[in-house]
This record gives structure tokens, sequence and C-alpha cells, in this order.
């Protein structure tokens, strides 16, 4: 009994030693360069830990044909300060996630099902493409453009990971498209013709 | 025809500015704190960012019915400085990931088939444990002791991605017991029985 | 004269603890995900921290009346390891930096002469556009699009500094539309009509 | 006179620029992922710099017959983000610190007085181990499991380093033994005999 | 119009997921190690990533002939969390920018007007000192002892760049002189006279 | 036995994933900006991470009456990449280690015998001076002028850690003395006189 008495009091003096280990993320406070404030630790339970939303595909009837469910910070505040985060892609036949770059974190996809043809562009100009089979990996380093389209007849799911807890996420189409950058700036830093930006526009819900 | 020509000459400038994007790890060269020296960029093909092993289950049959895959870089060259690697979790029933730690990342799971129970112990000694049905996703941070285990009668399997390209692995049982630690010296610091010890030592091919 | 010899011994001893304060790159050799392996501290010139190819305008006669001087790593080895670069922006009237992205470098512009329109947008699609005259300062954070355009009737310069010696640079034209990325997928992954790939394949050199 | 005002005008000038030497951790206010909100830089004294706990020998009528006394940023608020914090060991005779792991920071130890003998298990599960005298210092790389016993016949003590603020603590016997784990899952992830674990829970006060 | 609606609600989920992009700095709260508590994205407006500051020259009337502005986070909240910060000089004839460090970053420097000769002094002791002309460009490596002064007969100006929106300012006479640290440990600790310590302390205000 | 077949087939297959738990340095091969190349792990041995040259005191007779002895990774390569390392400050009766700077790490000292008067100044120039006994620790927030005193008559000793394997050391009186830095553009940079500085100069063997 003693001997339990004597190791409980070691164990008090170093546990006031272990702060942080994690650091689940607070969302109603405001966040900081290095992420969100920490809930205290004596409020923390088990399925803070766990998240449950990328067990069903998501929502698919899109223009795209395709969803991107995210368990980034925002949605899964436990990844808060750990370094990664996770997402779910669904992908109908014809299926497509838009050209798109993460401006914090590198990506890796592990395809779920079907049949995915992935790539992204360098600094470089070179193209990277390769047509993944179920349980294939790809790596998409960070901030470059990247696409992953349904390359089979049937559905397509993959898994994505990055290396941050809020990896960001800007899709060309609706940065350029989507909100109201006037059409001659676009058309004067894209090259486009403007006929072809107000018709995106249209279709996007873009102004200007 | 002009214009291409300008053009061309405006990319190739860029094109000089634009070093690493990417660093595919040469092997055969000694690494550094960040990781391997890099391929030269017209040497990498679209095949360097392909990780092909995670699509078959790994080889069940061991003492601890389960296998796993990993695709760090030692494995995936590709994923040399960009933070993150990945790897496969194979359990069949009854099958065990036993208690280990990732000296160098954290760890976030997602469960592809099947039922695991999975948990991890903070410093403060709080115990994290949830049971994980196919889609369901948990994250273990950097560092901690933690495993898996097989929840149900068939097998399952898991992705778990890191936050790193070198996370380590370090199995407690491994580091106690496969090695040529002294038998007292591993009593004196875990507080197990010699016969204990001794025993597994026997299982796991250690010495001492 | 005693004084003297004790104090250089002193100094010997602790010159020997005194080891890279800076790493100047050896560009023959592989670089490694933190950059180039350094020139031995014996081999460093006061003029490795200088470069001066940021002091007369570059070339605006180009397709964009435009142009970017980079002093990155593979430029400026000097600044190896030190966290930051620098580059200069030359625009003709009715010069354009095109829509791009450093995938791994926030920018800070100061604006030497003339007014440039400078804009990014956010993941969320918003728009953060100003028209700064000589003198002023515009951030951009790390990995988004941006844009900087020639506001006024007379040549504008501006030089900009980055968070990284090896920011990268990713044209957005250049990475669709200069390679050789075939149009179909082009069109499949960010919704432009065939035909306007074409064209600007046509003018940016592209196949495909 | 004149000069003094000058200079005393420029001095205030540049002292609106420096911001953040140093932020000594404000306890009350939830924690982040880089460490605690800062106190406000009027509010600091010199007294906060500097810890006085490390000066007389812990407590070693315990169990394991040592001591850790740690200065982490829970204990010295003045160490937040500045990247370390130290601690000191004592190890009366036959004194041990126990197998554990610092999540998240590498260790230097110096030995002050005594003789300790010292190891840590690598990821390959490669033993190093060493008998230190006193003014004999020792590294043990993040994350791995380590120990250090006293080697000697007469009191033993220890400073030792850390490469964080805030580097954890996982006792291993705590981690398994001290808490509400199942018996029949320590059993099932470290292969130890029921028997072994439940005397161990007898001892540490643990449950299930 | 369907679509529209297809893709709004498309682009409302993955908005969810894009979360600080950047994180203007709230000055109002305490700081972090890793900076300040961002704005509510909602809050930001294109203004917030301008600094006007820059624009017209420091007044150079003091006892340097020479004036540091800067823009750090303190002056300009928008480089918060962007890992880069600006400032300029100006330097009127005979003017000097003290011998100084930056506890915090590397610098980068372009000479807008004038003719400036900046050096700096490595842990080695070598010194690197170069006379710079209108356009180019030098860097000083983090931490260490550095200095420029006006090397022609008209005003000169500079803008310096940082790697960390905080880099610190430690300018070594305000440091030695303008503050209460007294005569006899300044004295014992840089080898000055007590006289000179005493006539530089009269100039600069210190006491002790 | 059949079960420890299984068994080691299963370690070495996770062994391979087991790379760079530390990173000794090769001392032979040029640096990068994150440290030196590794050694083989297979070549490393438990005295690689043990270093002996703090455990007798540096030599004091010295013009400071101190001495500093560095295990940096220059003189202990079993820092490499460990973000720490330590050194050994003695100090006779009057001895001082003059006011100094780490340009790339912070410190933390712990006095082993006598009596210390440590201090430094912040960008603010705030002063933080205290006299420390034997077992006492003071922390010093990096790239600021800090120094050490003998406070009492007879010796002291300091044992100091580093946030950084390889911190610098840049002593202010070897920056400005002890090389040919131009006396008068010490002068112009210092405020400091000229007859002073040739002075300094004479005693440090500096020329210019």
């Amino acid at each position: 009994m003693l001997r339990v008495i004597f190791l409980l009091s070691f164990l008090l003096t170093l546990s006031n030693a272990a702060v942080q280990d994690f650091c689940v993320a607070n969302l109603k406070h405001a966040d900081t360069p290095s992420g969100y404030p920490c809930i205290r630790p004596i409020n923390v339970k088990a399925t803070d830990f766990v998240f449950t939303g990328l067990s069903t595909p998501g929502n698919t009837s899109s223009i795209i044909n395709a969803a991107v469910t995210p368990a980034f910070v925002a949605q899964f505040p436990g990844v808060n300060g750990l370094g990664l985060s996770i997402a779910r892609l669904d992908l109908a036949p014809k299926g497509v996630i838009p050209m798109h770059t993460h401006p914090g974190a590198s990506e890796i996809l592990y395809v779920l099902d079907g049949c995915i043809t992935a790539g992204f562009v360098s600094s470089s100009n070179a193209v990277y493409v390769q047509t993944l089979k179920a349980g294939q990996v790809m790596v998409f380093p960070q901030g470059l453009l990247h696409f992953q389209t349904n390359a089979g007849a049937s559905t397509a799911a993959a898994i994505v990971s990055f290396s941050s807890p809020n990896p960001g996420l800007q899709i060309l189409d609706f940065a350029l498209f989507a909100n109201g950058l006037p059409t001659e700036l676009v058309a004067a830093t894209t090259f486009l013709d403007a006929a072809q930006i107000k018709k995106l526009k249209g279709v996007l819900g873009g102004t200007g």
C-alpha cells in the first residue's frame, strides 16, 4: 500500500510536467498562425480524436459529378497542431475533382475503389500524370496545380491525407470565375478570351 | 510565331527560378536531418510519385495475425521532403498491431474494412480507446504509445498516414525483448518479473 | 603580448564552435529538402552575399510586356538556408505578371516606380485587389493565385521578397497550355472550351 | 542635450519594431500548438527567466528510489516559445528512472554526481547503453524509449535538457499499468501475461 | 440555373474547408510564440495587406543622420504568420545604421538610391563588407552583427526584407549604453574603458 | 520456434521502415542548412552519443579568467539533427564570459558551482540581470546580447544547453576588435572613440 502511495505521489509530480501531448481545437476562439487554442485536457474525450464523416460517399450529383469531404481542423478539431488531416474524394462516372492547389500542404492519395487518373504540373511546367487502380498511392507536392478524374465506368473513391491540419484548397475555376474579379482583369492575367470568362462566370455565379 | 518565341524565352528565364518543387530521394546517398539528397529533376518520372505496394493485403500469418506495410521514404522515395507518408495495416481475426510509437510523426487512420479497436495513452496516462467501423477515422498524436486490434470476426484493414516521410516505428515488445538488453536491466527499468522477460525474449529471439 | 596569445588561443577554441552562420550553396551538388550543401566557409567571399542582377530592368519586350528577374537560390547561392530570396518585376505600359502562385513562400512587394494593380484570391474565393503607387507595399499569402498589372501609362517596377530561398513559381497559363497536358484533360479539369485551350496552346507552344 | 533628444526619438521609433524577443507564458490562458500566449513585455521581470526548483535534490524515497524534477513550461513559464527546457534527476542507490519517452523532444544529459547507466533503444531495436561518470554527457534522440539507473553505491544526480519547452514524458509502466486500460487489452497488445499485468496494476493503482 | 445551384452548394461545402490562408494580426490580443491571434476572415479587407508607411523617406535629422522605418507585424498586421516583413532605411550624407542584430531573422537589402557600404561579421569573426550601388542586393545571415553606412555624398535609401514577421532589432549601442546596465558590468563584459562607457551613456541617456 | 521465425520476418519487414531515428554527423562531408549528412546507422556506436569533454574544467588562465568548452555538432557529432547541444562554462575569480550572442539558439544555464551574475538585454533595451547560486537556472532568449560573470570569490562553473546543435557564438569584442574591420568603420557604426577601438584592437590582435 505504501508503495502505491509513494508511486502515486511520484506520478502526480511527473504529470505536472506532461502538458499538451495534443491540442484539440477550441473553434470558438480566434486561431493563431500555429492553429487554434486548445480545449483543456480534462475536457478531451476519446471521441474528439475520431471522425465519422468520411464513412459514406459524398453527394456526387453536382456539375462535377464528384464530391470532396474534408476532415480538416474546421471539421475535425482533433487534428489541430498535429501536422496532418484527411479528406475523402468521390467521383461518379465522368466525375472530376477540378484543377486545384493546397497552398499549405502536400497530399497523398490512396484509391479506395475504381480507377482514377490523377496528375500535377511542376513549376517547370512538367506534367506528371498517372492512372491509378484501387490500392495504389500517389503523392502531390505542396502548392502545385493538380487534379483527379474518374478513369473508369464505375464510381471511384479515394482517401487523401495532407501534411497540415489546415491545408487550404483553392479551386482554379472558383478562384477565377466564382467571384467579382472583373472580366477584363481575368482576361489580362490569364489570356483567356472575355467570352470564355463570361461564360464560366455565368455557370459559376461570378460577377464583374 | 514571334509571340511564341518571346513567350518561350520568358518561360525559360522563369524556369531557371523553379527549383525543387519536390525532392525525390536518392537513396544511394547518405541522408541528412531533413531527408535524402534529391534525384535531378530531369530524371524524375511520374511513376516516382506512385506507390503500388499497398494494393494487396500484407501477409498476416505471423504471431500477431497482422501485417504493417510501410510506404515511408525508404520504400517510397517520392515522399522525401514532402512532410508525409503512408502505410497499410492488415489484421486477420484476432490480429493485433502491438503497442508502439512513432518517434517523429502523428498518425491518422482510416478503416478500409472490418472493425478495429484502437487507442493511445497520453503523457498523463489517460486512455483514449475507440472501436471503429469501416470508413471511420482516428488520429494518434506524435510519439505516444498506441495500438490497433481487430475487433471483429472477419479480416480488417486500414490505411494510416503520417506527418513525416520518415515517422519511425518503435514496437514496445521488440524494443524490450528482441535484442540484447540484459534481463536485469529490463527488469530494473520496467518492473517486469525476470521470468516474464525471459519468456518473451525466448519468443522474440532476444538474448541477455 | 601574452594577453594577445592567451586571447587568441581562447578565440581559436571558440571558433571551433562556430559552424554555419550561413550556408552558401554549392550548386554543383544535389540539393536536399532543406537546400543545397554548403561551400566551405574558408572559400566564402563577401561577394557571395551580393547580387547585382536586379540593378537594371528586365527585358519587357515579350508578349506580356513584362519581365520577372529572380534572385532565388539557383541564381543567388548566398540565400541558401537563410529563409528568404528576392526578385524584380518590370512592367512596360500594359505589362502584366500573369496569374501565378509560389508553392513554397509568401511574397511582399514594394513598388519602385509607376503604378501597379495587384491582387490575390483566397481559398474562399474572396478577391483582394489594390492599386499601389511607388513606395507602397503589399503582401501575398503563401500558395495563393495572384497577379500584378501595370496600372499606369508609364513603366512600372517592383521589388518582391519571399519567405524562402526557393519559393517556386507556377504560372497558370504555362502550367495549363505550355506543355503536353492533353486538351481533353485540361478541358475536363478546368471547364474551359477545347477551342480556347487549343488557341492558347498554339500561342504558348503547348502540344496535345 | 539635443543629441539625446534626437536619439531618444529614434530609439522610441525603433522600439516599436521590437516585439517578442521572448514570450513568457501566461498559464492562465489556453495554450496553442506553439505554446501559451505571452505575458505583456511590460510585466516581465528578470526573475521570470530564473528557476530555482532544481537547486536541491528531489525526494527519492519512492518505489523507484529516484525523482524527476521538471522545469518545463508548466513549471517555468520563461521557457515558453524558446525551444528548450530542463529538469533534474536524482537517483538514490538502486534508483531508477524507468523506461520512458519524450514524445516531442530530444534530451541531453549531464551527470552532476555519481555514476549513471543510461541507454536507449532505436526503431531498429538496437541498444545503445553507456555507464557515465560525473561530467559526462549523453544524448537521447527524440521519441525513443530510454532509461537511467544509478550505477554506483552512492547517490547520483543529473541535469537533463530538452529541445522543446514542452517535451512531454510518457513512463512506460504508468502508461500500461496505472490507468484503466483493460488487462486483456494490455495483454493482447504487449504479449505480457495477465498475471504480470494484474500484479503491476496492483502496485501502480491501475484498474481493469 | 440548376448547374449554378449545384455548383454553389459544392462551393459552400468546400469553403468550409478553407480556413486560414492568412492570419491578419489582432494586435489587441496577447501574442503567442507563433504570432498574434487572427482577425476573423470576414472582417479582413484588401487594405489589411497593404502598407503605405514606406513611401516617403524617414526623418534623418537624428544623431545618426539616418532612419529605420519598420513594417513588422506591430506596424503591419497583415504579415502575421506569413514568415516575412519589410522596412525602409534612409541615410542622409554621413548617415549610419549602427551595428545591430535581428535575433530572429535573416535580412535581404535592395539599394533604392545612392551608395551604401554594408557589412556583417561572422561567428568566426570574418568580415564581409561591400559597397553597393542602386539596384544591388546584399543578404545578412540571421542573428549576426551588421551595419549600413552611406558611402556617397548624396542621400541613400534601401528596402530591407526579413525572414520573419517579427525579426527583432537589437542596436548594439542602445543595448550597452541606453539603459541602466551598470558601467562596471558593461566594462567587465566588453573590456571598454569606463570613461568611454560613461561618455556614451551620457549621449544616449543611459544611467548606472 | 516457428513463432520466432514468423516474428523475426515480421520484425525485418518493419525494420525496413525504421530510418533515421538519429543522424550522427559525418563531419567529412559538406553540411547542409539542416545539418551534416548522417553516418550509416550500421556504423553508429553507443559512444557516438556520449561526450566526455565537459567533465573537467576548461583552462581559465586567459585574459578573461574564464573558459567556454562547447559540445556543438562540430565537437559532438551525435547531436546532429537533434535540435540541441551543450557546453560548459568555467569562471575563475573575476572571470567573465564577455557580452555575446548565439545567432541561432536560445540558451538555458544551470550553475554547477559558485555564484554567477548573468544577464541579457532585450530588443527594447530592457536589462534582465540576476545573480545565481549553485543549482539555479536562467534562460536566455535567442539572438540577444548576454553575459556571465563570476559573482563570488571562488571558482564558478555552469552547464549551458542550446536549442540547436549549431547555436553559433558571436563574441562582441572579437567581432569588433579581433579582425580587419577598419577602425573608422567600427567608430562610425558604434560611436566608440578611435582611441578606444585601437586600444582593443591592440589587445585582441585586430588590424585596420
